[in-house]
């Protein structure tokens, strides 16, 4: 069956520079630890994918540490801080800090204290984006990286992270993002690698495809591609807005990702929806993706102020570079029609007197 | 230049048979904790590649956890547990361990209580084999993984860990292997990825190329592989040795990895000796592998006896399946000719009194 794929947010298809990349540093031998000539071109190669990210970060002269993803820079940059967060931060960051910062119902966090806070600069439901305040502690800017431009050394925050398979890079590779020579201790220990912050033999072959692919998304955004993919967002919530009176969209009112839709229809349970649309050729999800399989009630939207027993009649469509009008409008109508069988079943149970 | 590499113990050169599955995962879409079709492809892949994984373990029932690499897996098993270990073991394992384990001039490590303790299964350096005694807490299985036929049910060990860049599989992929249910408490947090004992979305290039490269291998040894490349290591020993009345082999008394030989020449250090190797087009190395490029004194070769200012002496070389007798050969050639004008330089100080 032909698929669309509508989730990109979750993970995004493996860029084509990526994928290239990665073939061609398939064939590279060496241990960048190693000190002869197979090892000094493994490490040079290593040199440059570092230097292309910082580039692609607006991050030149800040260090650049190479962990397995985002979860792990968390991990890293968090660990042990107790730092000061909201609930709509991603599981990898509210495992680590205290969730005690307040947000209002357009999603926009308050920090008092940008010292002892970590903030995302955007959420992965909602799309909506965060002004972060000088001196942050830390953001996390995986969500943002290659759908928006920003630059860290613009940002004034103290360490950022991020991964690479959001943006279309392979995963299992992200970075944490730190000034230069920020101390930063190593909780995976051994080797010397990332300046003894990160002890492990680099993965090269995602590394350099990370940094394809932020090169990539680096060019789409100078082509405008923030702005292609907003207009088809919009057209998006135009359609199921005029075809259902009931849908609401979640964080609309604030500044937002191009490329995120939270879709709120009181009522429809978000996992329900999910399956008819899968059934109907389209991948979306109900919150963020979770290892069970199972969908939890969204702490994102319930810190907007969206009672719990609504907040999971929810879904989030997000779109990516190739993402066309038409793929979304295809969607509008699978989707319309689905919501018309179940205000159908809906009416038809109350009239029987069954609700 | 036509380069000979002989640093396998560092890392593998990528199979061809992890390439070509890593090309096709590079197609699968899907997040594995996503609900929909995309989801559930790459769940089914993520699942059957574990399983391969832990068949070519012998691990079959165990719990196999993916990580970035040994040395994550290393500090998720042994980060605080202050376990005894020998200072034979790599940099990942002494980061955790107190390293007081006995090692005689073979080579071999003397554990008192195995439960309290992790010894590795082969040293990277000299290959020196140990016995792992029932109950050993954990074991450092990386460097023997595809080299030698081992179980990991039959070991009756605690817990293993692998890397699978060791065996051709690509870097910034690893494993922990435990029984059944163990309990393991998750150093990264956040999702419910791997039974909540490493959170993060999960690197299923990495986990496929993986997967490809230990069935490989696992081919490659009921195929004889050991016993083709022990042939080919006892040959270059035996031509070394006859080249050479000063040069000694540490840990050759001891079973050993089929693939590694250390080669001490009291008085030629081992860094000179990697620079001139490299110079005549053969990758080998001075000890393991550090990110700084410099070399340390080798805490595997003074653990058996060696005198400090002689542990720097050596060089070890390591062959794969690939490599061919005629490689070594040449090697041994080039060695053996580096050695004479060693000597005779040295000859030549001594003459002139410059010594």
């Amino acid at each position: 069956m032909n698929r669309t794929y509508l989730d990109w947010n979750a993970t995004a298809p493996l860029r084509p520079e990526a994928r290239a990349a990665m073939l061609e540093a398939s064939e590279i031998v060496g241990n960048p630890s190693s000190v002869h000539a197979e090892g000094r071109a493994a490490k040079l190669a290593l040199e440059r994918a570092r230097e292309e990210i910082a580039s692609a970060l607006g991050a030149e002269g800040a260090d650049v540490i190479f962990t397995s993803g985002a979860t792990e820079s968390a991990a890293l940059i968090l660990g042990g801080r107790d730092l000061s967060c909201a609930p709509v931060e991603h599981a990898a960051v509210l495992a680590w800090c205290r969730d005690d910062l307040a947000v209002d119902a357009a999603g926009r966090v308050t920090v008092p204290d940008p010292a002892r806070a970590t903030l995302q600069l955007a959420n992965a439901e909602t799309g909506v984006l965060q002004d972060l305040l000088q001196g942050l502690a830390a953001s996390d800017l995986t969500q943002a990286f290659g759908k928006v431009p920003f630059a860290f050394n613009w940002l004034g925050i103290e360490a950022g992270f991020v991964s690479a398979h959001k943006l279309g890079g392979p995963r299992g590779i992200g970075a944490l993002i730190v000034r230069r020579g920020t101390e930063v201790a190593a909780r995976i220990r051994g080797g010397g690698q990332e300046q003894g912050r990160r002890a492990g033999t680099e993965n090269l072959i995602g590394i350099l495809g990370f940094a394809a692919a932020a090169k990539a998304a680096q060019n789409d955004l100078d082509q405008g591609i923030a702005e292609k993919m907003s207009e088809i967002r919009d057209s998006l919530m135009a359609a199921l807005e005029s075809g259902s009176e009931m849908v609401t969209f979640p964080g609309r009112e604030s500044r937002r990702l191009p490329n995120t839709l939270s879709i709120l229809t009181p009522g429809w349970r978000g996992e329900t929806q999910v399956m008819q649309m899968d059934l109907a050729g389209f991948a979306v999800s109900a919150g963020s993706a979770c290892s069970s399989g199972k969908v939890r009630p969204s702490s994102v939207l319930t810190a907007m102020g969206i009672a719990p027993e609504r907040a999971g009649d929810a879904i989030r469509v997000s779109i990516g570079p190739v993402t066309e009008r038409r793929d979304v409008m295809r969607f509008a109508d699978a989707w319309l029609a689905a919501h018309d069988r179940w205000r159908q079943r809906n009416d038809t149970r109350v009239t029987a007197g069954k609700v």
